[in-house]
C-alpha cells in the first residue's frame, strides 16, 4: 500500500426529496446570489427545475441562469457562464444536471477568480487558487463529479479533452436524489455505469495494491453490474436505483484509489480522443470499446487481477484465464447495449493514426506500462473490431 | 436505503514516515501553540514522542503537556487538560496516541469554549458549538475516532461511560503511520479488531441496508480479521498492519453506516456498563463477549444477516445456519485470544444485576429490536458463561 492523504470536504446529502433542501443549504451558508447552470432542459420535464425555482425562492435566493451546457461540455459555454457570473457578481455556482454540467461549473468557479483563460489550468500553466463554491444537485449518476475536485471539458477550438484537479472546486453541497433519475433513457444508465465501473478498474488494475480497498472495489462494481440490470428493467426500483448512484459516487471520490500509485489511467486517456474527435460519442461508450482493449494488451501484466476480477465481480468459477475474464466483461457491455468495437461507434480504419495523434498528445501514460505512440496505435486496432 | 447526509471533514495522512509531518501541517494552518496530550509513556518508547518535538521545533511551534490519560479514559483527567489549555492559551490540541488519547482529546476541544462542565455534552445538557482545532497522531489502530467525532468517558465520580458527538471535534488532520504500531501488545491488537468489527457489525445487522454497503462492510471485516492473524505471527508485516489500520479507520468514518437508520449499538451499549463496572476491561474485550450474547438473543430477526455474515465474510459454505455463524464467530474471537465469557473478564453471577441496572441507564437502545431492563438481564447471562 502506497501512502496517500485523504481530504473530502463535500457535504454529500442523499436520498428521496432532498432537491428541495437546495435553498436552505445555500441561505445557512450565507449565500444570496448563485449563477444556476444546467443542460439541454430535462431537468424541466422532470420537474426538479420547479423544485429547485421553489427553494431559491422561499429562502430569499436571486439566481441568474446559463443553460444549454452539452455532453462532452466546451470551454466556449465556460467562458460564456464565466461572463456572466461576473456581470451578475453571483456569490455561488448552483449546477443542476449531470457530469458535464458539473464539471463545467467546476471551470467556471475556477475561471471566476483567474484573469487569464482558465484553459491554462486544463494545461498545466495554472494551478487553481481560489473558486466560488460550488453546490451541485447531480440528476444523472456517472462521473463521481459530485464527490470531487475534478474536471474535465473539451476546447472546442483545438478539439482537445483535457481535465484540471483542485481542492478549491470540491462541491461545498452535493444532492444526489435518486428518484430524479427515474426518467433517464436507457443508454444514459448503460454508459453511466460503464463510466463508474472503468474509475474502479483504473485503480483496481493499477500497480500498486491493498486487500482492503480490492474488496471495496469489488463491491463497488458488482452492485453497479447487478443495479444495472435492474434498472433497465425497472427504472423506477429506488433500491437499485440508490445503490446505483451510491456506487458512482464511491467510485471515484478518493476511496477506491487509497494506497494505489494514482490509478493507470490509459483508457480514460485513450477514450478522451475518442470523444474528442467524435463528441457525439458518450464517454462511456468510448471506455466501452477501449478499456477492454488495453486489458488485452497489457493482460500478461494483469493477469491474477484479472481472474480475481473474474471470480470477485464477474462469480466466475474453477479455472479462469484472463482472456476469458475479458471475453465475459464484454459479453456484458454488449448485453446491455453498449459498443464494444471502434467500428460500431462509427469511426474507419483510417481514423486510428488520428486517434492515436490526439492521444499521444499526453503520451506517456499508464502505470501498468507505460503507453507510448505504437502502445496506442496497438491499443486502438485492437479496439477497432 | 434511508436518506442520509454524509460530511467528513477530516483530513487522514497515512503512511510509513508520516509522522514527522505534523509540524508542517500545524504550520499551514497557522497554529503556534498546542496543548500535546499523550497516555501512559508507550510514546517514548517507541519513538514518536521524539519526532513529534523534533517536527514541533522545527516548526516553531509551542507545546505544553498533559500526559497519563489510561484506557477507558476520565473525566477528570479532561478537566485537568482544559485548565492546562486555558492557562497556556494554546490554540489546538495535538492528541498522540490511541482512541482514548484522541477520545479525550475531543472533550478538552470541546470543554475548552464552554464555561459549565464539558460532561454536559455527554448527558445531552450541551450542544458543542464551538472546540479548538484538533489534530491527531495515532498510535493504535481500533476505535475510528481519528476520523469521527464522536469521544468516549467515563465520569470517575458516577461510573457512567457516555460518548458525546458533534461536528466540531472531527480532527483536522489525523496521521496515522502503520508501523508506529510494530510494537504494540497483540492482545491491543485483538481488541482493536474486535472493536473495529463490533462498528462494522452495528451497521451491517441494522434493519436498513444496502447491498453496497454491505459489500463494503463484509470487506472491511474480511480484511480485519485475516490481518490480525498475520500481525499476531509477524508484527512487522507492513502490508497486514496498512490494511488492518486503514479498515479500523473506514469502520467507523461514516462510510459502513451510510443508508442505515444509524446502527443498532445495542452491544455497544451493553459493553460500555462492563468497562464502566471494571475499568480493567477492555472495550474490545467486552464486545467480545457481550456482541455475540446479543446475536444470540436475536438470532430470529437477523438470520439472513448472520447467514451472508457466515458465507461472505467467514468463508462458510453449503447450508449455513445462523447459530453455526455465531459459534465460528465466538471461536474465532477464542482463538486470537479474547475472552467470550463475563465469566472469564472476572464477573460473578451477581454481577449481572449491577450490569443491568448500568446498561438500564440508556435504555431502551437498539432497532433490531428495542432493548428493555429484562432483555439487558437475558443478553448478560447467555454472555455469563
Amino acid at each position: 500500500m502506497e501512502n496517500f492523504v485523504f481530504h473530502n470536504p463535500t457535504k454529500l446529502v442523499f436520498g428521496k426529496g432532498m432537491v428541495e433542501k437546495i435553498g436552505e443549504y445555500l441561505k445557512k451558508d450565507g449565500i444570496k446570489k448563485v449563477l444556476l447552470l444546467y443542460g439541454s432542459g430535462s431537468i424541466k420535464k422532470n420537474g426538479v427545475y420547479e423544485k429547485v425555482l421553489r427553494s431559491l425562492i422561499e429562502n430569499g435566493i436571486e439566481k441568474v441562469e446559463v443553460s444549454g451546457i452539452r455532453p462532452n461540455p466546451v470551454l466556449s459555454k465556460v467562458h460564456e457562464a464565466i461572463s456572466v457570473a461576473r456581470e451578475h457578481h453571483v456569490e455561488a455556482i448552483l449546477a443542476v444536471g449531470g457530469g458535464s454540467v458539473v464539471d463545467s461549473a467546476k471551470a467556471v468557479a475556477a475561471g471566476f477568480y483567474y484573469e487569464g483563460d482558465i484553459w491554462d489550468a486544463f494545461i498545466g500553466k495554472y494551478n487553481v487558487k481560489k473558486a466560488l463554491p460550488l453546490y451541485v444537485i447531480l440528476t444523472m449518476s456517472a462521473t463521481g463529479t459530485e464527490m470531487n475536485g475534478n474536471g474535465v471539458v473539451t476546447n472546442d477550438k483545438t478539439q482537445e479533452k483535457f481535465y484540471f484537479s483542485s481542492k478549491h472546486v470540491y462541491p461545498v453541497v452535493s444532492i444526489v436524489d435518486p428518484t430524479t433519475q427515474y426518467s433517464l433513457p436507457a443508454n444514459q444508465v448503460v454508459y453511466g455505469a460503464i463510466d463508474a465501473i472503468s474509475h474502479v478498474m483504473e485503480y483496481y488494475f493499477d500497480v500498486a495494491r491493498s486487500d482492503l480497498i480490492d474488496r471495496i472495489d469489488e463491491g463497488i462494481i458488482k452492485t453497479l453490474i447487478e443495479t444495472t440490470e435492474i434498472i433497465l428493467k425497472e427504472p423506477e426500483d429506488y433500491e437499485a436505483r440508490a445503490n446505483f448512484c451510491l456506487a458512482t459516487t464511491l467510485a471515484l471520490n478518493g476511496l477506491t484509489g487509497l494506497g494505489t500509485t494514482g490509478g493507470d489511467w490509459s483508457s480514460h486517456e485513450l477514450e478522451h480522443a475518442i470523444s474528442a474527435l467524435n463528441p457525439e460519442v458518450a464517454h462511456g461508450a468510448g471506455l466501452a470499446v477501449v478499456f477492454p482493449a488495453w486489458m488485452v494488451y497489457v493482460k500478461n501484466k494483469i493477469s491474477d487481477k484479472l481472474v480475481s476480477f473474474g471470480k470477485n465481480i464477474l462469480g466466475m468459477n474453477g479455472e479462469v484465464s484472463p482472456e476469458e475474464v475479458i471475453r465475459n466483461l464484454k459479453s456484458w457491455y454488449k448485453k446491455i447495449g453498449a459498443p464494444i468495437t471502434l467500428k460500431e461507434l462509427g469511426f474507419e480504419k483510417s481514423d486510428i493514426d488520428k486517434l492515436t495523434a490526439i492521444a499521444n498528445k499526453h503520451a506517456p501514460f499508464g502505470t501498468v506500462i507505460e503507453v507510448k505512440e505504437e502502445d496506442i496505435k496497438k491499443i486502438y486496432e485492437i479496439a477497432y473490431e
